[in-house]
């Protein structure tokens, strides 16, 4: 049995608080919050505190608060040589205060507070200086049915940025295109299974070799065609960018 | 029974042959293509020609060629007064030489030769002259499994635009992706999961309510960590472009 201390209250937190209870090997002994009202929805599923002194004694304190919060909150622990891990992205993992062995437990995915989590979704990117320390948290995310990786604080700085790109990003060309279609009374709905085939493609292809389109053939006509429909400056000016984008990746000289 | 001739051996052409082929309700009377060796694969399974002269009689003419062909090849059909649909997202209807019923039978997805396809998954926007054009073209779509939707020229131009965007445009973002994970030796595959997951969130919620991440949030400390990682110009460019779009998308100034 693998005891857990969770420290911070959002989604992060809450999903893994979710997933540990599923398990058989994983046991959550306490729940931190500087704001402990925010964990009263859990109060008869776990001890909770907002009293850092009042710690309990654990395998793992997973901190997942927010990015700035984490090297703060690792210098007040009031206890040394414990495995303390935070879940972040983007902080280097010496981030943690010294005193506690550093680990890093950084799920990647996109997590909403409603929508329903499965884990074997949420590749778990694990960082740890012990190879004991690696191992139990390999466990816990086997635990809750995630593939892991093992993963430095330099490639999972560039994982993180990717990740912009492929949800933030990919997102507001989907909104671009709403925009787009709303302008003429189209539907944004009929766009629907193609962001879906589009995502689903390269899973198997790589996104070189699932490429299609008139920026790749170098079509003129249907890129002068487009550029005429292009009435917003902003939407020309993504179109642009990445028509180039394609072309540069696919040489355009060749085409 | 609906019969019909397809002219045209490219993936749609193809993919639609193969979808007719499995109805109980539309006869694929013929295969008409310019270079007829290309459909030999099919000879034992449908009649071919490559001579328009020899063009049999049908309910519909679905025109599957290249948008600059659709033209010169609706001139040269040797019938008046017989429907002739194309299925170009970009070309007009009225390039159909007029001395035919004109109709468009557009499917809305990405054609792979090689990927299966279920039609289930791809949309019909169909637009026609005469109502009756109509209404026999969606029990087209129908017979094939397909969500239809009356489609005028100009609402199908935009959603051909707006398909380069969700489809290509994002592909190219994958591929970016690719690249910034590589740069640091990070596995592209941990960023598979989130792929998904974001153009499944669309399935349901808007763009605009499915946006995350630190350009909705204005959190600088994170752009400014990510304009550092940025070490390709090119991918700089593509960065501060959707930053600075999901800013004016979210009213930056309010955040």
């Amino acid at each position: 049995m693998i005891s857990v201390v969770i420290l911070g209250a959002g989604n992060v937190a809450t999903h893994l608080f979710k997933a540990f209870k599923t398990t058989e090997t994983i046991n959550v002994v306490q729940w931190y919050n500087r704001n402990s009202d925010s964990l009263n929805t859990y109060k008869n599923e776990v001890a909770i505190t907002d009293d850092l002194s009042q710690l309990a004694e654990a395998d793992v304190y997973i901190v997942a608060v927010s990015d700035d919060a984490v090297k703060g909150l690792t210098k007040k622990l009031p206890f040394e040589n414990r495995l303390v891990v935070h879940t972040s992205g983007t902080v280097k993992i010496s981030d943690i205060d010294k005193k506690n062995r550093q680990g890093v437990f950084y799920p990647l995915q996109s997590f909403s507070k409603s929508a329903k989590l499965d884990f074997a979704n949420v590749p778990i990117c694990i960082e740890a200086i012990k190879s004991e320390d690696y191992h139990l948290l390999k466990d816990m995310a086997i635990a809750i049915g995630s593939p892991t990786k093992k993963v430095n604080t330099d490639q999972r700085k560039v994982l993180h940025l990717a990740a912009v790109f492929v949800n933030n990003f990919t997102n507001q060309l989907y909104r671009v295109a709403h925009e787009i279609t709303e302008s003429e009374g189209a539907e944004f709905d009929l766009l629907k299974p193609l962001i879906l085939e589009t995502a689903k493609k390269v899973q198997e292809l790589s996104p070189y070799m699932a490429q299609t389109g008139p920026a790749k053939r170098n079509d003129k006509k249907t890129l002068n065609n487009h550029a005429k429909l292009l009435t917003n400056k902003h939407h020309k000016e993504i179109y642009d960018l990445l028509t180039k984008s394609i072309q540069h990746t696919h040489g355009r000289k060749k085409l």
